[in-house]
């Protein structure tokens, strides 16, 4: 199952780090964008190359340091056919680095819908009677829970029969995030509600490791929130963002993690996208990237063991 | 405005149906296939061949009869980047017959990756200093508001900045949408909640014909709430799905529309798209659809009249 192959990579590198790759084109090096024009022209498959191009050297400095990479859909499908060529060939090269990948594409749908969704990209597509697989190597995606169980079960289900698994929405990192997720209903959040609803839609496939298939989204910038969800989601693997650029900070984070240190990994973009940037060194983008992932697994590390 | 271009169409052709393109192959009539696959293969190439020429079809069959077409993301994201492909020349042939075009893709996210979703669908993208359309012709989108205002404000702005639209999940049409949209927090459910928000999101921006560009989606298969949410956003365009198939009748349909007949418009894919199957004739494909497309309007009509 899916979030014991994470698991394992985790426990390994000795890093709950997930790099996110949401490739703005000013976070790239501006000699690769020039090389992408050079023989492109401005032109959206300059963009795609010059995207592609800095994911592979972000993925080669990452590789065997970082569990698992995160591309953010919105930031590929913004340069329309070629980003989204840009993006299959980002997983492709990951999944070949040994990197476990979770797609943010925040779906959600109902019914035949939300099982396309499903089937696009943790699942198979039927294709004049055969399955093929339209996006191949995503391990996981994230999904949005508004719709209720009718836009969840379709990819729990797809999930379970393709040992895949995915991030659904819980309480999120952003300020606004408690518009509508803080509101409370007999005493108790609708983030609450949907986590427990998220622990019941998981418990009929949970793995060798303790996790179901179904993890939850649940931001840095809200450590008490964390730690609250941490006891009411006993079988359920969280995905953190907001540490770092948002401000969520490494001690309170420890909570969301087991007594081995498993169950959680945390997303970084930009710091590690940019760690270039803070030395002015364009030319060794690699190597700052490595640095900050080292960095950022000395942090975390230190504050679990701590 | 966007939606007033909406309106007038609706108001023109006195029809406020929007005919859904959710192309499943096996929506697709045998000889469509067979030619699609005659020329290349059984292949990702060959679906979204396929689910061109049938869109195509369809779209010649409701144009001049129905204001607007709305492609389901989903649809197409399982054929991979040939689907994507189908869909934007669907969406190019639908925009030359004079049609609006709502991109069903319910996304949702925070900050730069919601500026950069709306960008890529209703707005423009920095492409080497240059603002360019990544997928161009699409007049409104959905959105989904789990994330509260951090992931609408960058749709608002750019639809306001690009004269586009888009519609909110409110109160969806499935049976489990009551989960958690009809949790109550101080006597208030939760889609009365996010209706509440979206007429404050929108109100900056409300257009000559009265709506602002923050439509909602609200399931024909709830008639009461239906009516309570149009006393509650008088300045909010209603997409309205579950006509039909998932059971919604036109007189519940009815107080969604203003005393003008405006307002709102209703969703149909399925029995539009598949109409010739009930006369078992899909060589007339585009025939049987134009007269379903005919008996929707009597229908709508008939009951918003009466």
């Amino acid at each position: 199952m899916s979030f014991e192959i994470l698991s394992e990579r985790i426990a390994k590198l000795e890093n709950p780090t997930v790099m996110g790759l949401d490739p703005k084109l000013e976070y790239i090096p501006e000699s690769i964008l020039a090389a992408a024009v050079e023989e492109y022209g401005e032109t959206f498959k300059a963009a795609g190359e010059a995207i592609f191009e800095f994911n592979k050297g972000l993925i080669d400095a990452a590789a065997g340091l970082v569990p698992a990479v995160k591309p953010q859909s919105a930031f590929y499908e913004m340069y329309g056919i070629e980003g989204m060529k840009a993006l299959d060939r980002t997983i492709a090269y990951a999944k070949e680095a040994g990197l476990y990948v979770i797609l943010d594409v925040k779906r959600n749908d109902i019914g035949t819908t939300a099982e396309a969704y499903a089937r696009a990209y943790i699942g198979k597509t039927e294709l004049f009677g055969s399955q093929v697989e339209a996006n191949p190597g995503i391990d996981c995606l994230t999904v949005n829970p508004y719709l209720g169980i009718d836009g969840i079960k379709p990819f729990v289900d797809t999930a379970a029969e393709h040992g895949k698994s995915m991030f659904i929405l819980v309480k999120t990192s952003n300020p606004s995030s408690g518009d509508f997720q803080d509101i409370e209903f007999e005493g108790k959040t609708l983030y609450r509600r949907v986590a427990e609803k998220v622990e019941e839609w998981g418990a009929d496939h949970i793995g060798a490791s303790g996790y179901s298939p179904c993890g939850a989204v649940v931001g840095a910038t809200y450590p008490k929130q964390l730690e609250e969800l941490r006891a009411a989601m006993p079988h359920t693997f969280f995905l953190i963002p907001g540490y770092g650029a948002q401000g969520g900070a490494a001690a309170g984070i420890v909570p969301a993690f087991d007594k081995n240190g498993g169950g959680a990994i945390v997303n970084n973009s930009r710091a590690l996208m940019c760690a270039y940037k803070k030395q002015n060194d364009p030319d060794n983008y690699k190597t700052h990237t490595k640095n900050a992932i080292i960095a950022m697994r000395e942090d975390l590390m230190g504050a679990i063991k701590a």
